[in-house]
């Protein structure tokens, strides 16, 4: 996997300059791309809190050097020996969603960490729907009762935007959710003065201008953008970061295919609707003479078996393709092809481990 | 992820019996584990040769002991120098499946190495298609030229048989696929007598009993099997090995849903149609009473995003979850949620490293 260190550089400034502008605390979240090299690149723009979606990568990033870290999902009761550790060392953040964790937590919860409860406006993942007040009171009887849980506010992923058809719709439902959340923040403002929102989505944190009663955004995919959030309308191909780097190894003029080295175990399963109906893998983009050019739609990954992938290439570009040469596939989902590849590359040659190298 | 060891053993049994008894070369392919220790449970079924998908995993288990291994996977001529290595130290077969590679190996190629050319019988991923003899004719052309190239014989995967709808349908393209290289062997017999026809997919293999004009099998995935191969009709629950176990962390009774930490990430998003036409990423078992049950059908996998798996559950058995505990998955697709596990754990508590530990 190919990075664009540039290209990241530049997302991370503009979402740091719109949360700034906006009066938000950024905390991205760093499952996207699950790399303290990568991390290191967000301290330049004054990133000091950071977001994560599981234990293990709270530990990881913890260990390089990070100490005030939100585990966005809900907790798993399972892990509170290595949650107790993480709350002894570090600013920790916990995410709630339910009654029963949050009497275990608050039982066997062994230093002070702060608790996010995680509510739903509509996405129907997990939290709790924002109305749903009694049990939300229900989860904050538990906590008050408890001094080493610190009650940090409400937070929530409105996924919903990842299934707009429009920029309008991702405009609409992020309204939608902003509304539901001023709702409840008014609610619980009395009673605990400092009662924070956090959201988390891509795609409105990037086109969105109104954050009304937001404190907090955690975007995670825009450090690398993909397939996905262009085809949304959420950036051009300029913003996007990652591409996966794949030798030709078989043509077949006869149906117009292609076939790379780069299969399942590479860029992952995730796919999109191309403009003909079909399900895509990924576009492709090529590099003639020194120049990359992204191919039109008409040429894209059609399948996928483990190692292998089918691209279906347009008849007018079928000869850019040589056996032995490397082509580019643009992923549909950055943050699924990150953690398959293990180890990226940057443009300049740079060699970047993850956790999970 | 977990693995039964007893079962993988009897799978294993069983396929090498089945090889014997049809006087077929059975060289498993390893990439469905990728680990070095499950490959030793072969060993005590007589198994001395094995198939591979990439010079990597060639490498991977060259070092662990295993000297006479199939790259079935199209040449990448961008990798001569490790293909160089391996060949000089091992007994290496290669694939092929159009000239322009062909040329390029038989001028770089260091080392004798063996050579399949890769036939399609109809499933259009790679392979020359069985009836299109001049392109064959010209592989063997550069081949015999070359004293390192030592041509075996011809190599497909018969792919179409994942995608039957009956087991009868497994049957007839298998059959299909018997009859295009019969026709292929007998065409080459003259000039090669010791032509070989190598088979891979597990369907076939697992329950076909007809491999007239076969030399070799290759399967992988009969290894574990998985909920792809029990749709199919190939494999019963009894035969599957492998279980992504998650802790479930949410409830949420109005729409019968369960949410676990288990994503994307660890099962794949490879789906199957479940009876009521969705799409589902797996189905579930459960532990009560030290017995697991295996859910029924009414109760599944319905989405997956990075880390969260969103269960549906029947009305009847959505009081079996209490969050807090692990429920099993069964994966769809073994190959893809090995590869994403990294390391497994047997029944028995013995932790298995892979290629990717």
């Amino acid at each position: 996997m190919l990075v664009d260190k540039e290209i990241c550089l530049r997302n991370i400034e503009r979402m740091a300059q719109k949360a700034s502008e906006n009066k938000l605390r950024f905390r991205p979240h760093f499952k996207t791309h699950q790399s303290a090299v990568v991390g290191e690149w967000f301290r330049n723009f004054g990133i000091k809190a950071i977001t994560v979606s599981s234990v293990q990568m709270a530990e990881y990033f913890a260990a390089n050097g990070w100490n005030d870290i939100t585990i966005a999902f809900p907790l798993n009761v399972l892990e509170m020996e290595a949650i107790n550790r993480l709350a002894a060392n570090i600013q920790l953040n916990l995410t709630l969603e339910n009654k029963e964790t949050a009497v275990v937590l608050s039982k066997q919860l062994a230093a002070p960490a702060g608790v996010y409860i995680k509510v739903d406006t509509g996405y129907n993942r997990t939290g709790i729907i924002t109305s749903k007040t009694s049990k939300l009171d229900a989860i904050l009887e538990v906590i008050s009762n408890n001094p080493k849980l610190n009650f940090k506010g409400f937070l929530t992923h409105n996924g919903l935007t990842y299934s707009a058809l429009s920029t309008n719709e991702i405009f609409s439902r992020h309204f939608d959710a902003l509304l539901k959340l001023k709702t409840l923040k008014q609610r619980y403002a009395s009673a605990f003065p400092d009662v924070e929102v956090s959201i988390g989505d891509t795609p409105s944190c990037t086109i969105c201008t109104n954050f009304s009663g937001v404190d907090e955004i955690r975007p995670g995919n825009f450090v690398f953008y993909d397939l996905m959030q262009y085809s949304l309308g959420v950036c051009t191909f300029d913003d996007v970061a990652v591409r996966m780097v794949c030798p030709v190894v078989a043509k077949h003029p006869s149906r117009n295919e292609v076939v790379v080295y780069g299969g399942a175990i590479h860029l992952s399963k995730d796919s999109l609707q191309n403009i003909d109906g079909k399900e895509i893998y990924g576009r492709i983009a090529i590099n003639k003479k020194g120049q990359t050019k992204i191919l039109s739609e008409r040429n894209y990954v059609a399948r996928l078996s483990q190692e292998h992938g089918i691209l279906k290439v347009s008849q007018k570009n079928f000869d850019l393709f040589k056996i032995g040469e490397l082509v580019e596939i643009i992923p549909i989902h950055s943050c699924l092809t990150a953690n398959l590849a293990r180890n990226f590359i940057t443009t300049q040659g740079e060699e970047i481990k993850t956790i999970n190298s």
